[in-house]
């Protein structure tokens, strides 16, 4: 393995790059970014060694990272393009369309489909980070459909970048992902609405925050170019989730209303199990 | 002054009573808590000096740090028993209804209606830290209505905490708590709810959690004994911005419906300015 070629130079793809350099030296970055001012940064970031908006055909693997709603397009344009000895790997955070879109091309298996559960609430090559995908669970959707010698490539890199494996159906993926991940981003933007639209003073909005607003409203700093995309491409998922999440809303309004406050302290005192979830880890 | 009892010794009152013991370190302080394994705690912590669940006549400062709904009543109590050169603050998230339960009480000149915005997620005496009230936002409600020197007493401990203090009407404050506070830990219990009716394995809510979620769902790890008080003492303000998110949520939702990504990424824009405001103090 010499050559890497990066499509889409932002947070995820930047971060992927400045982590493999340290991990492997002598390997070449290529790459290329649609928003020229990226695609510069790119360059003078030393995430990518030269910008290229076609991979030089030696190049062993072409990693997709940009917004969802491109990854089909670019995804088929690549498959027809490579030669037999190049992989195609997509960090995008929906999988079902884009391994539908695949699965009958002659070389579906010269595809991984993956997601790295990694990232923050900034955008661009300059948020770009070494230690990002640092630990962080890689998942893979139908990994059996990959070819064996081009996965362990794959393997190869993943193990560089000390990255947890998981394995996942691709509608799977899609379903949790749109609870645990999508709902939060728009709770949280709409959160930053509710406040924005009603206090007019920002200072007070300021001084509040660190009474809990501050962490649940961070991820509507998010970038609209990336989640726009992922609301549309996890549509009907995402419906459902932010459906089930306006009822369990409605339905605390009306414990409120009802000054049921033992009901509340009840349903609160359950939730609290998530606390132990999250620190599974730990 | 000499002496400060402090009345609730969870994870405000004790983390009050360590930072002002570290800036003062003569001060005696006595204390209660309703919890005699809370109170057994705070002795051992060193949060206390001595248990006692009246406080000694020669008490300078009495400081109420309980659950909102127990406040108008301790409140009440205690100015009605004692002397002139005492003074009584309170900690509630909630200032409206305690305010104007004591407005016409011939001692109201010893009461200062505070609200520390600092707290975690976590609750009781082993959750109290010296410095989670340091340069932190201190919300005086009403400081006009305070005896000037027993407010000069109270201004000596909040600059010795190092806190900022900020002035505002009660109902104003109880308004814009419920919608950058209050609404932050409904919107964070629903979100936990929402994802444990729906994911039965823990172990994927917990590899995914990295993406967001685990910031926007920390709040839903707070204790139900501090937060259904709250629901109740500011039930107005609560539904009103429960309702404003509701209704926001639900636009979004309409927006996804009709595929109108192009709407969305517009609104998702606007709200990114959240993310200025909550950079002011850098």
């Amino acid at each position: 393995m010499k050559k890497i070629h990066i499509v889409g130079l932002g947070l995820l793809g930047g971060s992927f790059a400045l982590a493999l350099k340290q991990a492997k030296p002598d390997l070449i970055f290529t790459g290329y970014d649609a928003n020229a001012k990226n695609q510069a940064d790119a360059l003078t970031l030393g995430i990518i060694d030269e910008a290229c908006e076609e991979p030089d055909a030696d190049t062993d693997v072409i990693m997709l990272a940009t917004p969802a709603n491109t990854l089909t397009g670019l995804l088929l344009k690549y498959l027809n393009q490579i030669g037999s000895n190049t992989l195609i790997i997509d960090f995008g955070s929906t999988k079902s369309k884009l391994c539908k879109a695949v699965a009958n091309h002659p070389k579906r298996a010269q595809y991984l489909s993956g997601h790295p559960i990694a990232g923050t609430e900034y955008s661009g090559p300059k948020a770009a980070k070494a230690d990002l995908l640092d630990k962080k669970v890689f998942i893979i959707c139908e990994m059996e459909l990959t070819d064996v010698h081009l996965k362990g490539m794959a393997y190869d890199i993943l193990e560089a970048l000390n990255m947890k494996l998981r394995f996942m159906d691709a509608e799977e993926h899609d379903r949790h992902l749109a609870f645990v991940s999508h709902l939060s981003h728009v709770s949280s933007f709409m959160l930053g609405k509710t406040v924005l639209d009603k206090m007019e003073d920002e200072r007070n909005i300021f001084d509040m925050a660190g009474s809990g607003f501050a962490s649940t409203v961070r991820l509507a700093k998010s970038s609209p170019a990336m989640w726009a995309p992922i609301m549309e491409e996890n549509k009907n998922n995402i419906l459902e989730a932010l459906s089930l999440y306006i009822s369990n809303l409605s339905k605390f309004r009306d414990k409120i209303i009802a000054d049921d406050y033992e009901g509340l302290a009840s349903d609160m005192h359950k939730i609290n199990k998530i606390g132990d979830i999250l620190d599974l880890g730990k």
